[in-house]
């Protein structure tokens, strides 16, 4: 267990933590008190029919859905819907490697278990039908990690889930995603810091977490992000200052347990499994109305892979979101992306399903 | 001074080392004996009017034009042409870091000064006159980092080069592929055994080497390149033999100082530095008739940036190379890449200049 202060009602705002007990991963290991980090929004009706998931992506937490996707000026309007964002496992607020203590103890650091894309999944499934009584969702919505997320819902409940809305991300892992995780991951385990994940704080780790978050610029925007430098929209005088400003800062106060806990989990999804490695198959059994999101200047989930995607899945369509910013438009930092989401998850809440 | 049997004969075949003495630097440093490593294709003609000069990109030498595109079925004809390959300064062959001895002893390693693409553009220039007698190019081609020494060829001698084809690459460096080197760069200097720059065998930076190709996998590369599998009509059955048997072998042979040296040229490299500043006013001063040659599928030096040089660029029109692979199609390694450069580069030959 180490203390990070990122990892904190005081950077984070409200959330809840909820208990599932002692929970089995698929790949084997188990959980022995999962908690999970909720933040909800509005309230849930007598139906129980208003409920919206949100899952969260690499490094995310709800606070950036919170302050970007969520409100009453939103398509997420917690004065409709009863939103329901839940952290991913290893995010640092849910269950992580980080934070494993008391129960956790015997998980905590480099012993931390493997986990999937299909264990959050069902722990969230858990959590909404144990703790909230919902036995079907309004709507499932992520983005990036998140919306493989999406997709395992998707696919395994797909009674469960009456709207689908995947933003940047693809059901299945392909094969640059993957290489660009590895990428990422062997910048941090290769500072000598790391300690095969023993270090006994992410400061002992900042040199590898800077150069993950060096890699970060270079696939994470756009190069015409980099080209417009439209950073000076976010009030940085150079480039240097945004990467120093706001792109380092934010992965070093990370912990690197927990950012490979979520990248292993990145890197091997793919809701193929669950119909023996057959992609379509495994997407022929989604039922949901589905919005596939892509953002026009993603360079690592980029449109085309969204599209090969909407043909295998039956009651998709797609809407790509315009953002020099790439694939971290997610974090809303372009004045016109959000509007374009919201058009679009608008659309879909409005579509009879 | 190390010995590495990469940088030999027996690995690149014919060249000629030529010395043009003691070199000044435009940075302030001096090679007290600058070699250039030249091979040399085909015959002068009388008037000295038939000579093409080709220069090479970051982690190339003269063997892959070799190999790939000179030849009698190539545009570039060693029939016709006086074909010159002269390597970058740096680049293992020519006076480099790891090579540094006798007269050049005193800039061995972590000691080698800073190179600019115009110090290897002078150079050349005085090789060519001095040694061959050449005062005209018919053409100057190079790919990549080659593409940025065609640049300023064209700006500073430009009534030296009566044709130009810069490939994948620009006259100006972008922030975006800033970042990228920055990005190659840290994952040799942060393995502990690079010992700044003072290692005493390539093999001791092999783990920041071979994070280095793993980087290049994920944007020198496209994403189709990963998702077609493309890398199967290299004869590699699956895409880890593919980073394992090519490109880790390909940069883990090679010398980090050099590659560093490389970089670090590539990321200056920037014709306006000639007009103060001004893009414009610097390209407007090229008398070459021009083929722009991008990649559609380049990644960092995407089609957009060639296409805002060539508005600048005052005889220059434009030619994409369709290539799944991406930048690294430069290499040749799509069946349908090195007849589309033919092609564009004959057009440019047959023309009047």
């Amino acid at each position: 267990m180490i203390e990070n202060p990122y990892y904190t009602h005081e950077f984070h705002g409200d959330y809840d933590l909820i208990g599932l007990g002692e929970f089995a991963l698929e790949e084997g290991g188990v959980v022995p008190d999962l908690q999970l980090a909720v933040a909800t929004f509005g309230e849930l009706n007598e139906a129980k029919d208003n409920a919206i998931l949100v899952s969260t992506w690499y490094s995310g937490t709800h606070q950036i859905w919170r302050d970007v996707y969520i409100g009453p000026d939103h398509a997420l309007n917690p004065e409709k819907y009863f939103i329901v964002v839940v952290n991913q496992i290893g995010d640092g607020l849910s269950t992580s490697p980080h934070n494993a203590s008391g129960a956790n103890a015997s998980i905590g650091m480099s012993r931390f278990p493997r986990v999937r894309i299909g264990d959050d999944v069902r722990a969230q499934e858990q959590l909404l039908r144990e703790h909230f009584g919902i036995e079907s969702l309004a709507l499932v919505v992520g983005g990036s990690m998140g919306a493989q997320q999406t997709y395992e819902w998707m696919v395994r409940f797909p009674d469960k889930v009456r709207r689908a809305a995947p933003i940047a991300g693809t059901a299945q892992i392909t094969p640059h995603d993957e290489l660009y995780v590895t990428a990422l991951c062997d910048a941090i385990t290769s500072d000598p810091g790391f300690k095969d994940g023993e270090y006994s704080s992410n400061a002992d780790v900042v040199d590898g977490l800077k150069r993950h978050a060096g890699i970060w610029a270079v696939v994470g925007f756009s190069t015409e992000w980099w080209k417009q430098e439209l950073w000076r929209g976010l009030g940085f005088g150079s480039k240097e200052e945004f990467l120093t400003g706001f792109l380092e800062p934010y992965f070093t106060a990370m912990d690197p347990n927990d950012l490979l806990c979520m990248a292993w989990k990145w890197q091997h999804g793919d809701v193929a499994r669950h119909a023996g490695g057959d992609l379509a198959a495994a997407l022929d059994r989604t039922e949901a109305v589905t919005r596939i999101i892509p953002i026009d200047e993603d360079m690592f989930f980029p449109v085309r892979d969204h599209e090969s995607e909407l043909e295998l899945t039956p009651h998709a369509t797609i809407r790509v979101v315009e953002d020099p910013a790439g694939h971290l438009g997610l974090f809303g930092i372009t004045p016109t992306y959000i509007g374009q989401v919201d058009q679009y998850l608008q659309e879909l809440l409005d579509t009879e399903a």
